[in-house]
């Protein structure tokens, strides 16, 4: 199964591909960003990342696209912006007829550390284990979009399963 | 000129076409919201708001797109959906080519009711009084996006000359 992250983002979108192979074999196809130029209206920005993530779908052919659920607690006008650009990502992943699978970001850390309140470093470091990676992937937009599709690695099809069998009772 | 509002939302987005002939007369031209099924998940509604809006700024041919600016006060869940529809919107605006307009709503209650603190039904009111309509526009999100777009007519030509003579400087 191949598994498309994002963290989405109007100046920087990151997106994490990976391979599991349901055996609990987990392995990093690509990841990196797609970056917007500062001085372009937000409209432009979004066109960009929109383009951008249809693109890597086209290239990668994923089962499944994961974005993380928002919650707003500092920041709230950045917020928005971060929202706009989650949507953009869920149209893209609608282009392709995919689903979207979202998760908190306490469930990510869960899912990847053991720890729901673990730190975004150890996050980071856990998915570089995870994948068996030689280094901590760069940008930190492209670790945190890994990141969400490894938790889906670890969760997802078993949670497909319970709801399945869930509604055959 | 042709102006296109747009009032964001998962469930139903409004929209709202005026014409304004730059002598301070407007009409309304089309009105009404692109509406999405409740069970569908997220991403399919947010691909129907974005079909529908191109179809309809494919329809309309306007000149820009407003869309208003969004603060977050006591819902902030409901307003993260907002926001991913309003990035969809800006993103329809994008696909057309258009540029984007946004306005705060303290911003259009003051020019369409010359009262910042206005509630939504003297802004609706006064949207049907000035475009003389014989009735309130409905349902309610179709009247929001009216008004934004009145919103434009009344203050947009003015800030984009004073735009152009302070770059002139």
């Amino acid at each position: 199964m191949i598994i498309f992250g994002v963290d989405p983002g109007t100046a920087s979108t990151g997106f994490g591909v990976i391979h599991a192979d349901g055996r609990g074999s987990l392995a990093a196809k690509d990841y990196g960003v797609v970056a917007t130029a500062p001085r372009q209206p937000p409209e432009s920005r979004l066109a960009r990342i929109y383009r951008g993530l249809i693109e890597l779908i086209d290239e990668h052919g994923p089962d499944v696209v994961v974005i993380e659920e928002l919650f707003f607690k500092n920041n709230v006008s950045t917020g928005i912006a971060v929202a706009e650009a989650r949507g953009v990502a869920m149209l893209a992943a609608a282009h392709a007829d995919l689903p979207v699978v979202s998760y908190k970001p306490a469930e990510v850390k869960q899912a990847i550390s053991g720890i729901g309140t673990a730190s975004k470093e150890q996050v980071r470091y856990m998915t570089k284990v995870l994948l068996r990676l030689a280094e901590l992937p760069k940008p930190d937009d492209a670790a945190d979009a890994l990141a969400i599709a490894v938790c889906y690695a670890q969760r997802g099809p078993a949670e497909a399963r319970i709801a399945r069998a869930a509604s055959a009772t």
